[in-house]
């Protein structure tokens, strides 16, 4: 990397400190202005962005890019509309910044821990142009300032997004360095972010595996690792027919390009309904990968084939669905333990104790008992908004909502008090 | 690195792994046995202790190790026996895990958000075997597994005291691999556990600078980073010159190797006490780095050397001070933001404002009014325990205790219910 990119990217960087000086003490009212403003801007100016847009994606069709890339990539009239209406719904979210919680010492201190933005928060991406305004807003809302790496695919349209809303925040009196894209540097500006310690607070990769395992090891700056998701539903001996066929159904089918989908079906071994289910699946057009026993269960029906180990490591973002039977549940825990991505993983059962030992022994961000995998998702369990789902412990673990983009200060008032 | 290394550590975190998911159930009264019982076999083997850590010592007062570090390395009967009530303390602290927090929401699906442990803890730290019973048993209460490289200076006695504590919770029917030290496998281990991604959920170096440093930039799985303090103390042009003099006194030189002593006096312009304060702290054998204007302030006073660019960056451990006269509240600020590590900064003041314009304006994970930059530390704060000094800003900020070696799980419960 060119020692010029390195200095470039710190001083965009600095630049965004000093307007997350300005944000950390802004009150709710200024930001959801700002919010107001950025949304009246989409929508005026959807002109430019189209016609921005119009050029990244013939681009991408020139160079080949799969549809479901493409289809990500595109914006129109109506997609405008509605993220403009998401930085809307933002303005009615409760802010996280300045909560407290405190306590007196018996000395007389004064002890609480405030909630305060993070201050300058990267985001690392691809190809979708709606991540552009979803971070940034987000990243407003709860008093931070945003470096956004969004790819070259997207960078037309990335581009005139980050003019729009620096323009717009501007025009309400708010730092425009508040929001700041670095495509113009490419890979070596991504590089940099990665590397730019004590200039970034943290840096969040939103994309595809290869893009977050890239960020994961190569990052020196601390990093939120979101979104691989190798979800399994097991289907316990005491499960309800009809809820363990519609939640698995749901699970795989509902929309399978998403991190909660289901990946695993663990078929307890004698569960009657079991044959029921996979022809439901294989008849919604789910193409089984069996082991030996739950390829006996599947006898005869279409699109069925044998699994291989690989099957039960991969997140196939399709419709495509692993099955193996187990003869406990401890067997399955041990599965989910060896393959897990420790996204979300669902028990259907109607015993007590199967669902207390599936709960306590799995280690996952979010844990179903009787429901779809697909509820792992910000909007659906009330945060209103979600900048990612987090895979990782540290910080937070699972749909982040705005408060995920917050830390907190201990603020310690005495009255010339010292140590003794 | 050796692929063998490579190996043996993965090996390792896995029977880590497998120790950590039966912690993970345990009852607090489990825990608190199992801690009761390593208090009791330290006190039992301290014969043994003290004869491995006289080899330690022996070995660094001939490597010629400095007088700090020796007494940081050396342990007596006395101290093993406060290393024992440490363990005997924490059995009083509340138990973090199963903690819950949660709501129904409109579809009538319960979310709860339950507090778990965190998992395998790798903690890298240099030359002070009492870390090594604080980490495990830490650990161990919140229900996860540690491994421990403790560096080669204190390997005799991190071995030592590694075996007493297995042997101690295997008593009582807990895994023996919750506590492992991978100190035999050296500088590659070391590197091992950095690279360890999926092995280990956090990694927390403990020691210097250049440690800390090495680990934030080197690791592939998450880190928690403690530690460096360059805390600054305030004078505001309203300070009650009592309490003004006292808590820098104390901040200064309470403790001077502290990661929260004071490093840099900031006075303000025309404060009239600020001659005496000077006074006071050159007779405490304080040496005053100074500025141009806070040369004159201390003209003739003992100990008094000028400041260069540097010493605004240093945290000195030692008794020394870095001091400077600044305008406004505003470039005290800026100062603070140039120089500062995040870690404490304090105000004295009598005003209102001025108190309110430092605690919004400064970002650091603990801010000081009219109070000691020393009160920063998880017993002071009542925390009971502590594992460090968080000065990062994700997961945990300030003093960590318990809770900040646990997580949370999404528990969601229904009846059936999948998404529309």
């Amino acid at each position: 990397m060119t020692q010029s990119t390195t200095e470039a990217i710190a001083a965009l960087a600095r630049s965004a400190r000093i307007a997350s000086r300005q944000l950390r003490s802004l009150s709710t009212a200024a930001k959801n202005e700002a919010l107001e403003a950025i949304a009246a801007a989409l929508t005026q100016r959807s002109g430019e962005i189209l016609a921005a847009n119009e050029k990244d994606v013939e681009r991408g069709r020139a160079s080949g890019m799969s549809a479901g890339l493409l289809d990500r990539l595109t914006l129109t009239e109506e997609r405008i509309d509605s993220i403009a209406q998401a930085c809307r719904d933002l303005t009615a979210l409760p802010d996280p910044v300045g909560q407290r919680t405190g306590y007196q010492l018996p000395n007389g201190l004064k002890v609480a821990q405030v909630r305060v933005p993070l201050g300058v928060i990267g985001m690392i991406y691809e190809a979708r142009p709606n991540v552009t305004v979803d971070a940034a807003t987000l990243a407003l809302k709860s008093g931070n300032a945003v470096l956004l790496r969004g790819g070259s695919a997207a960078k037309d349209s990335n581009e005139v997004l980050c003019a729009v809303m620096r323009e717009a925040i501007a025009g309400v009196g708010l730092p425009a360095d508040s929001i700041t894209s670095i495509d113009a540097y490419g890979r070596e500006g991504a590089q940099a972010l990665m590397e730019a310690r004590g200039l970034i607070d943290v840096l969040i990769p939103r994309g595809g595996r290869e893009l977050i395992d890239t960020v994961c090891t190569t990052a020196q700056v601390p990093v939120i690792e979101t979104g691989t998701g190798n979800c399994h539903v097991y289907l316990h001996a005491d499960a309800d027919p009809a809820d363990a066929q519609r939640i698995v159904l749901n699970a795989k089918t509902h929309r399978v390009g998403v991190c909660n989908a289901a990946e695993t079906l663990l078929l307890h071994a004698g569960f009657e309904p079991a044959r029921d289910i996979l022809q439901a699946l294989s008849k919604a057009g789910v193409t089984l990968h069996v082991d030996e026993r739950a390829a006996e269960i599947a006898r005869g029906l279409p699109g069925v084939t044998a699994a291989t180990e690989e099957d039960w490591a991969t997140e196939y973002l399709s419709l495509d669905l692993a099955v193996r039977v187990v003869d406990s549940l401890e067997e399955a825990l041990s599965h989910i333990s060896a393959y897990g991505s420790g996204h979300t993983e669902a028990i259907v059962t109607a015993s007590l104790d199967a669902r207390a030992a599936f709960t306590e022994g799995v280690d996952a961000a979010a844990v179903m008992v009787n429901a779809s995998t697909r509820f792992t998702d910000g909007g659906q369990l009330g945060l209103g908004a979600e900048i990612g789902i987090s895979t990782q412990k540290l910080h937070a673990r699972g749909p982040m909502g705005l408060s995920a983009l917050t830390t907190t200060t201990w603020l310690i008032e005495g009255e010339g008090h010292v140590r003794d």
